[in-house]
């Protein structure tokens, strides 16, 4: 059974009874399982996080889309994160069993659907694409629903599914397919912040280092310490082994030493593995060989 | 629900027939799920692999017994590896949600209970020993069935289940608790087997290495290269890494480089997730940020 992970992120994050009839549908729906919820109300948005198989997600977004376009009116929303519309963007997570085909596909029918059902434009983003132009979530939602009218008068901005014109009310919406995102820092043994800056310059893609890497550098007063920050897009492109490497590597052309890193939130069980297999030189190894993984499949 | 393995290995290699028979009273106890099965003519010897909660496996274990004492007699039985019983050695090995306490805990009542129904005499081995000579299985085997009646005619070898005299037939079992073996290998970029040799010397603990090691060294014939041929009976405590930089380490003292690693069959994941841990220096890494643990979780 394919598991994916969704995690759709709704602009609104002080009213609580919307929040909560949002969780409370999606967790209605047989199969789509809850794994976490936060509100911030001075970004004024909820991140959910959920899992499973294809058919329930898409079931669980469209319940989502049900109740977040009927209570969310953008045109009296505010807060300080960008957004494009009340259901602001839907990524599919391939996560055990499926692969970026299958979330590219599942982000193509849950955006057909939506459209169909709702009215509201849909923009497909990331992996799932159907231009360079789209790929980044930044440059669909430059301007923000503010300016989405005037946006989608362009016909490059026509959307990929539903109406050429914004909902009055929910705007539009950006779904997609991406991999899961892995929160990894590296704390430095110096209080020197130059050094932490001067890696995150050489190690982020943006400043021509790694793919896959956002990196910045930044102090942790209370430690009398320096961080490189990061966040990794794409774990088997540029696995976590390459950017320790690669910061363990810097330092010490500062002179400087790792004194450890720190994974924050969650990490596929893949790209620990691979680590090992990197460091151990381990020829041949197959996830088959993982002991539960074995017993999971009998 | 606590997960644990279970290696029966019985005295029988040649009869298909009788193996078939063992594998499928197995096979009908709910709950215990069969794994692997592999006989070997030469030793006259099966290794069963299943796997389940506590008591499915313990009805498992007395299903095979009723069988094996049945229908295989050592006073008939010849083969090249040494054996105590008609069922030989059964280890519990803890996996998932298990401790070591839950898996001495089951070889005890699942002793006592062998020898109230079969008349078979029991010796519990490793973690469950009674003492530190029933430690390890090659001192408790020491002689086989041949020398058996002789033995428990010593006080010291009274059994810890059953009668103080061997089972006519069946002969005695050795049931006991254990870590999950990872057999490792280390390949050196040279034809030197006395380098090998030597570094297998140096790690295993028998000759005053580490703790947990067996080693040994051996060529590849074929590829022109040596090995150091590895057990590792607790990988908690002699983690895979630290065989893997004590090897390394004692490879560049002969000027000798590895060229590759292996782990042969199965390896329970914590191995890899420590391994990884280590090289990237992880600070406060918890299984429970593990993305695939999280999800079958909730």
């Amino acid at each position: 059974m394919p598991l994916i992970e969704c995690v759709p992120n709704v602009s609104e994050g002080r009213r609580t009874d919307v929040v909560d009839r949002i969780v409370q549908a999606i967790e209605r729906v047989p199969g789509a399982r809850l794994l976490d919820r936060s509100s911030d109300a001075s970004h004024n948005r909820s991140v959910i996080t959920l899992a499973g198989e294809p058919a329930p997600l898409e079931q669980a977004i469209l319940m989502l889309f049900e109740i977040a376009v009927a209570e969310i009116d953008l045109r009296k929303h505010s807060g300080e994160h960008p957004r494009l519309g009340a259901v602001d963007v839907v990524p599919f997570i391939p996560i055990e069993g499926a692969t970026m085909n299958d979330c590219v596909q599942l982000a193509n029918e849950t955006g057909a659907e939506v459209a169909k059902r709702f009215q509201v434009p849909v923009y497909l983003y990331e992996e799932a694409a159907t231009n360079p132009g789209r790929k980044n979530l930044a440059d669909i939602r430059r301007g923000q629903f503010e300016v989405l009218a005037a946006k989608m008068s362009q016909p490059e901005w026509a959307p990929d599914y539903g109406p050429s014109t914004p909902h009055p009310s929910a705007g539009a919406t950006v779904i997609g397919a991406r991999m899961p995102l892995i929160a990894y820092n590296i704390n430095l043994d110096t209080d020197r912040l130059d050094v932490a800056k001067k890696i995150a310059a050489t190690v982020r893609f943006s400043s021509g280092g790694l793919p896959h890497v956002k990196a910045m550098g930044v102090a942790l007063e209370d430690r009398g310490i320096v961080q490189v920050s990061m966040n990794l897009t794409n774990y088997l492109e540029t696995p976590i082994f390459v950017v320790f490497d690669a910061v363990k590597c810097e330092a010490e052309r500062h002179g400087v030493a790792v004194l450890e890193s720190e994974i924050v939130g969650l990490v596929p069980a893949a790209a620990l593995v691979s680590t090992a297999e990197h460091y151990l030189q381990l020829n041949a190894f197959t996830h088959g060989q993982i002991l539960e993984d074995k017993l999971r499949r009998v």
